[in-house]
């Protein structure tokens, strides 16, 4: 390894996050897959992620929201009926019982709509200065149905990128709440579950391979979806659902909405179909749905076609300038 | 609730954590059960636990192997085989990297031994001084065999208590590793996977229910066990396996064996089989199996038959002494 300790990079979910696992956790643990969700059985699959966000509590959502809809998105990317989910909570000494029991009616709300039962917790606690408040690890099971299983080998040159609404919203509501940027109104994160919308997706059009947009961004996944494959991808610049208010924050400090984490945004790869955006667009979650660009064998890697037409390449990161994002 | 914030004992296992899960989370996510696995199907249970044990590294284990051994244990308590694993890892910016190797490949030893794989996992890095080195959540799920399913409900008067070996060696390892008492020979943890045991006992006896004697000890464990029932339990001085030196720590800092947590022994609630006590001893974890009491309904509650023949209450204690113990 280059670094000797850790830093705060290594939990960005960009290129040094990938460094850490292959070198660190896949190589000792022989995991030689990146999908979010893993197979148990033949028709079972599982996710486990834990969260850190801070602040715990902003617009759109919360630490409790959060861990349940992540994971629940996990499960739900492999083309899984979530169905179960339990808990960890690592919580600071002095935390206010009253914000935790906020924080607890969230993910039972979240899990409740999105029709995932939440059956089993663990509760530690840590001394005062050794935590931030709580942390939550989630894990989550899903039930696969028949042909539903996704793949990344599934895509072909001519498939279809779509997206289920406007990137960078969880980044940027996070950022504002974080560095108290006081926008008015304040930017709401995207933050929910996925996993009715991926059922109407299924339903709809033939796809091939879904991830959903956290850590690292759009750009950041498209790479590692086509890292061991020989297509490229091309996203067109004026197709990309984009907040105003998003671009307008990100252009103020610098950001790139296409590296900014989203909670309840998901890429998927398509056969075209014309009926898939009209349902999807049935949905709160996928108002904004839009197709975005296509897999290609013009180019090897992930590029932007710009609105003046040239091609812009977006490379993986080495690290992202935002912690604690999820 | 009595508490306006979360204190330690909220995390102890005892009485104050009982009050917690029931009154925030069971009642909210309406958990009814107090099994530490749960069943996700069928044949398929699952079982999730946060470690945040300090110090990380202590004689007979360390936080890796002790998240990958509670977990399986927690599931093999079922009479479920487990299987796979998968793990969350919460960093603390700084933490070195050659530490967190050693944690990795002994999570992966402890799991090869137990014949459990680990399958995916997540990391977040938080700032220095927002967590403790590594905390780290595994869940498990393992495949219960036909008739293998274990259940309160099974124990009925008579039934024989069995312990696979000496009390509070872990607790005790985790002082004097904390507190630097530098006992000589320092005392060992007695953290180890149990599933290859209990499927060896569900062999050779008619096992009833099965618990891990964790956060709490025996004498809590056991309370929780008949909590909801109309028998006793009287467990005998004269019989309970305890190492002299663990003896000797415990009345030195006034604290009592059977309320200390192990991290590699169960209690096994048996209809007498002399075959098992032989059966256990051929397993490592096992060499100090003991028959140590029974099931009654002289007595409400649980009792010690002390050395001079009274009988002295075991109640559940409101907290713990010894935070941070796994």
């Amino acid at each position: 390894m280059e670094h000797k300790k850790i830093i705060l990079g290594h939990g960005s979910g960009a290129g040094l996050t990938h460094k850490l696992i292959s070198e660190v956790f896949a190589q000792t643990f022989k995991i030689n897959h990146l999908d979010d969700a893993c197979k148990i059985s033949d028709k079972m699959v599982i996710s486990t992620d834990s969260y850190v966000v801070n602040p715990l509590f902003f617009p759109g959502g919360d630490i409790g929201k959060l861990s349940v809809s992540g994971t629940i998105n996990d499960v739900a990317m492999s083309g899984a009926r979530p169905t179960f989910l339990v808990a960890g909570f690592i919580i600071e000494e002095g935390f206010e019982i009253s914000a935790l029991q906020k924080i607890v009616c969230s993910m039972q709300k979240t899990a409740q709509q999105a029709g995932v039962q939440i059956i089993a917790g663990d509760t530690k606690v840590v001394e005062k200065g050794k935590g931030d408040g709580i942390y939550i690890s989630t894990t989550g099971v899903g039930i696969l149905g028949d042909g539903d299983e996704l793949s990344v080998n599934r895509i072909q040159v001519g498939d279809k990128l779509v997206v289920n609404g406007t990137l960078g919203d969880h980044a940027v509501a996070i950022i504002n709440a974080r560095d108290r940027l006081e926008l008015d109104p304040p930017p709401m994160s995207d933050c929910c579950a996925l996993n009715n919308l991926v059922q109407a997706m299924l339903k709809s059009a033939e796809v091939k391979f879904l991830r959903d947009l956290t850590r690292g961004g759009l750009a950041t996944i498209l790479n590692e979806v086509i890292e061991n494959s020989d297509v490229g991808i091309i996203i067109s610049e004026e197709l990309l659902p984009i907040k105003q208010s998003v671009s307008a924050v990100c252009g103020l400090l610098g950001l790139d909405p296409l590296y900014l984490a989203n909670e309840g945004k998901l890429v998927g790869f398509v056969s075209e179909d014309e009926r898939l955006l009209d349902e999807m667009k049935k949905h709160n979650c996928a108002r904004d749905a839009a197709i975005i660009g296509e897999v290609t064998d013009e180019v090897k890697g992930v590029y932007l076609r710009t609105t003046v037409g040239s091609l812009r390449p977006l490379p993986i990161l080495n690290s992202d300038p935002l912690p604690r994002i999820c």
